[in-house]
């Protein structure tokens, strides 16, 4: 008996070392750490017929609470417990059928980072830095075909891959910390594996994994780390609503509800009637169609109300915050996954990381629905929200249409953005929300304000000034255009100097336009100042209505004072500071942070023509 | 009641005897009523050196809690308690200086009529049918042209007075109450005896008398039970923050602070920034520019701060609903009186009058803004609101856009009208708003939509069923129209018929074309239905995102649901049932309250072009 057990041991370690060469497809999420607030893990197992197989382990502190099996076979759903004192280490997970066949997976369970669960998110101290690192800098050419990648350099193309990646960021983040940035915001690097268009990346197929032609998953935590010795929080660009058509699940199904209208006659594409999540009167038919909804043929819509489906996506955020180490996220399509799965999943980050910050797209003009998804609004229909910023379009709207319209028709010029501002009592807290010129999804800011430097200047000194957190799209510091259309390829022109036979180079400066270096400058001179001027991150805002082409704001605290005159006058004209009397002594000391000019203010100002005048205010 | 009204017509004649021997010049109000929920009651007495008098009391429930002077010794504000067991009859007021000389004053305290306290306000069973007095009928030609009163009759002017009156309003209650009116805002009836441009009635030259080239105090009460027997409450339009620059206390003020900017080098005019009062981040200097500016030159604006100017208002206004047996106040220009006085006053009428209602005029586009006012809503600032009813101007504004717009451009035509409504979890409540399809000081809804009959009847349609309570300006109902200008003279045309010599004659529908008869009728039937189909007036509200030039909505509760489409098709178009059915079943009977024909609806409906339907659904 025991030599025919000896024998059979035998046989049985034969056979792990035999099974162990049998990969499993998939296992998600890659790793986890030790010391997490929340005890529990969900691990995707996908390989064929695990259903049949029962997962065993043997670590101290890590018990397997429950064995979920699916519709599909091929799938396993396995709820852990990691118990706050577990050791960090190798957890071997014996997964056994009842023919007694074995195969074992090796999990790591990692140290955290030193205080990674009060990481410091971006916030109003901070300024964002924009990439579509498609069009970026194309820093190593290598990558730039990969095979199994259908969708090949292209840099003619519009809509094709122009080799930019991670590499060409790392070589320009002294660039990006010379403009005074501090945090970045790139749009998703995370694999698209799609047959066309898939630079922009927002079709995922494969969520935990870098897309080849940007680079690796190290690259892009070697990314974040140049990032931070450089000052700069790296924000990660998120999708919970969507996949890519060519996500590997799409072929082998978890569930038969892991995509809305997964079996379906033919796609339904997403109404986008955002308001109906709002609307008190909204027909249960137009939620659906809004919510479930495909974005587009090629992005399948995400199943959250499925909780493995939930738990996947929300531990696959925190895994890059902690994988990456990052300073912030940013959710694509806010509104568009289930509401109250956005609700438990950003309830979830705060609850990891309570000082970490995520913005939100909701791109409405209407500030009252934008207004509706912030963290400590008290909405009428009890839907609690945990998300602190989101991004404000109504006073991206408000602006440009400020500064294309004339200051002598009612309601139109700087009155419709003090308007807009003055609408912030819907707000919980107006001073988290991103503010911007433009971004990858708009026609360029110099484009809509028509090409007028003028403009440009006083919209860059209202957003750099105002309320919020600020955020630049590349190339915007240097009045990037798009003058053929707004296409989105046009949008997201190369930056240039990003690509090693570029003509023209914005980091050295070689072949630009005067007037670029001219707005790149004067970008990098309020963006220093900014960095440096708490009270523009936390001080109290007072604005008075515009009148006569003036615009005037300030911003103080118990320590500082700074006065912003936006200013649309075509020659110079006089501001009387009576007016301002409630804030201002009749007489000051000025320094105009633009000019790093000082003066004396007695009773009134001559404001010279065009620009904005930002002023320091000293009083006796 | 009958006796009561004897007593006052009486007492009115005394008074004047009175006032004559007695040379008091005002005592406010002109009486008052025991039984009131509020025991006090602060009279203002102006005489030559009445603050040389000594005023007592000696009438069982009556007592002088203090005399009030101020610095004009023309003026006396003298503070009664009147106790909850006091009798109704003649209080005698007896004056008496230092020098012993005495003059008696005869003060009337009124019995209630009964269940005045309970009367019901104007609410969304209603509908409101708004007329501007002097243009309507002219029922008396003897009150044309009156004695002391400058701005005399000249029908050829646009600002002139062309001679309506109450008589003409009396005269036409069976049009009004056939139409299907059951309410009756009229623009202000006091006088306004200003040189010119008199007509509106917005410079109220006293508060407390109907202007002789309108009528008597008599001929307003007498319209009030006329218009009661004809099922028609009567709702007074009231000014609070301004009086017209010849009222009588302009030329002796109580108080330095009577009026703002009472002693002024230069007029300063109100800014009209109104979003100050809201603006978490406003100056005081626009909130005092916008509040304690004059509304105009011959509008001089009160200051509610003044405790005394503060109780003369709130005792003109119960004064008035008492005296005229209201049901409902207009209140103008909302967000320019002292805003915390507005708080106080729409409460003191709460108290006063429970079930009362007041509709608020707050022109503003912005939700947020209308918001803000409505009596329930949580606002940021803490500022409460007693007021129940505010106009709809967002509404208003999106009616008349979506029907002017093209349904294949997105987010236009209807879309724009439902997203408007689907805002409604901005207000506290969304049936309490006023709905319109225009007023005194718009352009003509017909002119509006480009004098369309098909946008008419949809625009119809759409206001009088869905949330809140509807408001149609005189004329309308006939496709009044505005062509030359958007002047307010030109918007404010004579109702045809109104005078004796008109060729044309909405009330016998003489020389009326057929368009303006089947406009009326239609109008006509819809408001007869809504007044009897409780659903519109308290039920639920149900809509669906248009699509295919079809906008649908339900108004149900558990015994009524009706179907409502509004419909831009210019072809016969078929809607398909199956997107209806998380409300509808399959099959049902449809009765057609506009032809009053009925159907069975079997999965499909043929929709005929351009017409809205609204159906009665039967369900088996």
């Amino acid at each position: 008996m025991k030599k025919i057990f000896q024998l059979l041991s035998c046989l049985f370690f034969m056979q792990i070392s035999v099974f162990a060469q049998e990969k499993i497809q998939h296992i998600e999420p890659l790793n986890w750490w030790v010391g997490m607030k929340n005890p529990n893990l969900q691990l995707l197992v996908h390989r064929k017929n695990i259903a049949d197989f029962s997962p065993k382990i043997n670590y101290k502190g890590v018990s397997i609470k429950k064995v979920n099996k699916v519709e599909n076979p091929n799938y396993l759903f396995i709820d852990l417990l990691i118990a706050p004192e577990t050791q960090a280490g190798e957890v071997k997970i014996i997964f056994e059928n009842n023919k007694k066949e074995t195969f074992t997976h090796h999990y790591s369970l990692l140290k955290r980072q030193n205080k990674s669960a009060d990481r410091i998110g971006f916030n109003s101290s901070d300024v964002l830095y924009m990439i579509t690192p498609d069009r970026f800098a194309n820093g190593n050419p290598q990558n730039d075909n990969v095979a199994n990648f259908k969708d090949s350099l292209n840099r003619k193309g519009l809509t094709g891959r122009h080799g930019g990646d991670i590499e060409g960021i790392i070589q320009h983040l002294d660039y990006i910390q010379n403009l005074g940035m501090t945090a970045l915001w790139i749009n998703p690097l995370v694999e698209n594996n799609q047959p066309k268009t898939s630079y922009h990346g927002y079709a995922i197929t494969n969520f935990s994994k870098i897309d080849a032609r940007f680079g690796t998953n190290d690259d892009y935590v070697r990314l974040s780390k140049e990032a931070k010795k450089h000052g700069i929080k790296l924000v990660m660009d998120m999708v919970l609503n969507h996949c890519g058509s060519e996500h590997w699940w799409m072929k082998d199904f978890p569930t038969k509800d892991w995509i809305n209208f997964q079996v379906s006659p033919k796609t339904i594409y997403s109404t986008h009637r955002r308001e109906s999540l709002h609307d008190p009167y909204a027909a249960e038919y137009d939620i659906t169609s809004h919510s479930d909804g495909w974005f587009d043929s090629t992005m399948p819509d995400l199943n959250q109300r499925n909780p493995f489906m939930a738990n996947y996506l929300i531990q696959n955020s925190i895994w890059w915050v902690e994988y990456a180490d990052l300073g912030g996220i940013r959710m694509d399509t806010w509104p568009y996954p289930d509401k109250n799965f956005m609700s438990v999943w950003s309830k979830r980050m705060e609850q990891e990381y309570p000082n970490f910050n995520i913005v939100g797209e909701e791109w409405s003009l209407n500030p009252s629905i934008v207004a509706a998804w912030q963290k400590g609004k008290v909405n009428k229909n009890g839907y609690v929200s945990y998300l602190r910023t989101l991004m404000d379009f109504p006073v991206n709207a408000a602006l440009i249409e400020a500064l294309n319209t004339d200051e002598k028709v009612w309601n139109q010029g700087f009155t419709k953005l003090y308007q807009t501002v003055a609408n912030d009592f819907v707000y919980a807290n107006p001073n988290d929300l991103m503010i911007f010129p433009d971004n990858h999804d708009m026609s360029r800011f110099f484009t809509q304000l028509h090409e007028d430097y003028s403009k440009f200047k006083n919209g860059m000194a209202f957003l750099l000034t105002t309320r919020g957190i600020p955020q630049i799209y590349y190339g915007t510091e240097i009045l990037m255009t798009n003058p053929k259309s707004d296409e989105h390829g046009e949008i997201r022109g190369d930056m240039p100097g990003g690509w090693a036979d570029d003509s023209k180079n914005v980091f050295t400066e070689m072949g630009m336009s005067k007037a670029e270096i001219e707005a790149k400058n004067f970008v990098s001179t309020l963006l220093k100042w900014r960095k440096n001027t708490p009270v523009i991150h936390s001080g109290k805002l007072k604005h008075f209505a515009p009148a006569n082409g003036f615009y005037v704001q300030f911003r103080y605290n118990d320590k500082q004072k700074i006065m912003v005159i936006l200013n649309k006058n075509k020659e110079s004209k006089t501001l009387e500071m009576g007016k301002f009397k409630e804030i201002l002594k009749d007489n000051f000391i000025a320094k105009d942070i633009l000019s790093n000019q000082t003066f004396e203010v007695k009773g009134s100002l001559n404001v010279p023509p065009n620009n904005p005048l930002i002023l320091e205010i000293t009083e006796k």
